[in-house]
């Protein structure tokens, strides 16, 4: 067994403190990880405080995870010691149903094993993610990072470059088409990042009249302060394509009413309460509304070579393990450009 | 100017009643069509009591149209006398906007003219519909019937049938698609026959048990009743589409547990109240809701070509004028197979 150190919540009115735990010994098809960083995604706290139900404690977060390939399973053949490797949202699926053979593993109908707050696929065996110094995990659930980025940046990739680039992809989002972004954090960086690299005309749509200048640095064309309602005017019936990232409560009808005929608003956030969905305001210009949840390991690899290519990394800030609490707090005030990245080293002092 | 006989509402509270107006003479473009049959929609009932507000009066129903062309304008070129012609929801619009462009007229940006309730472009002129001896429209708005159909099984395609038929082609649903229908009224009648025509496996979501043999008759392949949470279990992740035609409040969220990943819930009624749309049940499995408005000219014209040749009509129950206060009620208690039609020759003795 491989001794782990890592950071954990006891429970879920606790902060994190220092945990220590073994990893199994690698299988065949295992790759062993020594993690040099870790993104900080707001589900993390979602979960480490049980907002969402069925938290398991202890619980290390962390599915950003970006590191160095320490050793390998016999039997594995995609990667070797010393490579740069992630790993994302979730370490291992059923592998044989409808969704996990389309390459689709993160609707696998049997339910993914997230890479924390979740059981292995014996059903007993909980998993603890990437606030820690290493991880071992089934190479087809393990991703390339490409030469040439930052890997602090490359990390929040993982999750909020995913969980964007996915629909933006699925939908064919690119030239001639008006994107909206709603909400300028994590989510929303990347997806104006992806959104004008694709070619899209990108406009921010946000609460923040002090994001203007970031927006536009980070590629929007346009900004619109939500809380405007004259400036907003213009933009109704406007856009193609509304990717909504905000999980705080928000009026969808509103935004709906900012879509044009045949516009699509993508959900990759979930508000703790229903939206409302008046009929009449998809019916009337043949609108919708769609979902979408990070993305599979294909598509990953992907974005991943995609951001290779194309240097697209996340604006994060670096901090020590030490400081997970006092980065907590600030996230929830929205005061972070635009994610928190874990040194890990800060944890193998 | 042309003396016509109608049935009409003179107030929100007031029963239909005898109504006589002029017509106007008809333009170099118009086409008169002397009334034969016009099909009774739930929406006839909305807005004679004013149920969606701005309701006009006095209000003369009906936007399920057929009769024989008895002039043309000058100009006409696609119509003449002693054709059999269709008028479905709108009579006019825009002609300009990128929606009229591209064959859209339902969405004009302009705001289509509705056949009634609704006024000519001047603003001014208010539309009065087809419980009515005879109407003049615009030819670009006047439909061409197949021959070959009975016509009063004809009049309900021009609203109840397009209304189906046009997001079930959007969505390209035919073979390999399991295709649910919800609710079995003048718009799920055709959504299954046309759903089944076009090749999908259609299963009929009801909360009526009386009506799984007709469901069966109309060309459903299976029978779903919504109260059985047993028998519905087996429908869960099960369809790749849900037309929902359904009025009347009901839970979307329901029916979305009921959809495949990447499976579709189109919405073609609008119930009075908003739905309520949790996020996780979408984003899990890639859901999408969709909405539509009946259909465009073009596309209207193609339905009853496809009707036409695969002998495609509604199921009705014929019905003088004079009866028309007792069908509505009648009609509130789902007490019709499918569609009431009052035949005109009723208001012409």
């Amino acid at each position: 067994m491989l001794a782990t150190h890592a950071f954990a919540a006891q429970n879920a009115t606790s902060p994190l403190g220092p945990f220590n735990f073994e990893r199994r010994d690698p299988g065949n098809k295992d790759v062993v990880i020594d993690i040099l960083y870790c993104g900080v995604c707001h589900s993390d706290l979602h979960q480490i405080r049980d907002e969402w139900g069925g938290s398991i404690f202890p619980m290390v977060p962390g599915h950003e995870i970006v590191g160095r390939v320490t050793r390998v399973g016999s039997g594995v053949k995609g990667f070797k010691t010393g490579d740069i490797a992630g790993v994302g949202c979730f370490v291992d699926s059923c592998r044989v149903c409808p969704s996990c053979k389309a390459g689709l593993e993160q609707y696998c109908e049997q339910g993914m094993t997230g890479t924390y707050n979740s059981y292995e696929r014996d059903g007993k065996t909980p998993t603890y993610g990437g606030y820690s110094t290493q991880i071992v995990v089934d190479e087809a659930y393990v991703l390339h990072i490409p030469a040439g980025l930052p890997l602090e940046g490359v990390a929040p990739l993982l999750c909020a470059g995913i969980t964007t680039y996915s629909p933006l992809k699925e939908w064919k989002v690119g030239k001639g088409h008006k994107l909206g972004v709603l909400g300028l954090g994590g989510l929303g960086h990347m997806a104006v990042k992806l959104g004008a690299s694709f070619g899209a005309e990108v406009t921010m749509l946000s609460s923040s009249p002090s994001k203007e200048a970031d927006a536009k640095r980070l590629g929007a064309h346009q900004f619109a302060l939500t809380s405007d309602e004259k400036g907003l005017a213009k933009f109704k019936n406007y856009f193609d394509f509304i990717i909504d990232t905000v999980s705080a409560p928000h009026s969808l009808p509103f935004y709906l009413q900012l879509l044009n005929r045949d516009g699509t608003i993508i959900l990759v956030g979930a508000p703790p309460a229903p939206h409302q969905l008046p009929g009449f305001d998809i019916l009337l210009k043949r609108r919708r509304v769609a979902g979408s949840l990070i993305g599979g390991i294909k598509e990953t690899q992907e974005m991943l070579d995609y951001c290779g290519k194309n240097k697209i990394v996340s604006d994060v800030e670096v901090i020590p393990i030490q400081d997970i609490n006092k980065a907590y707090e600030r996230m929830l005030k929205g005061d972070v450009k635009y994610r928190f990245v874990i040194d890990i080293a800060s944890l193998k002092k």
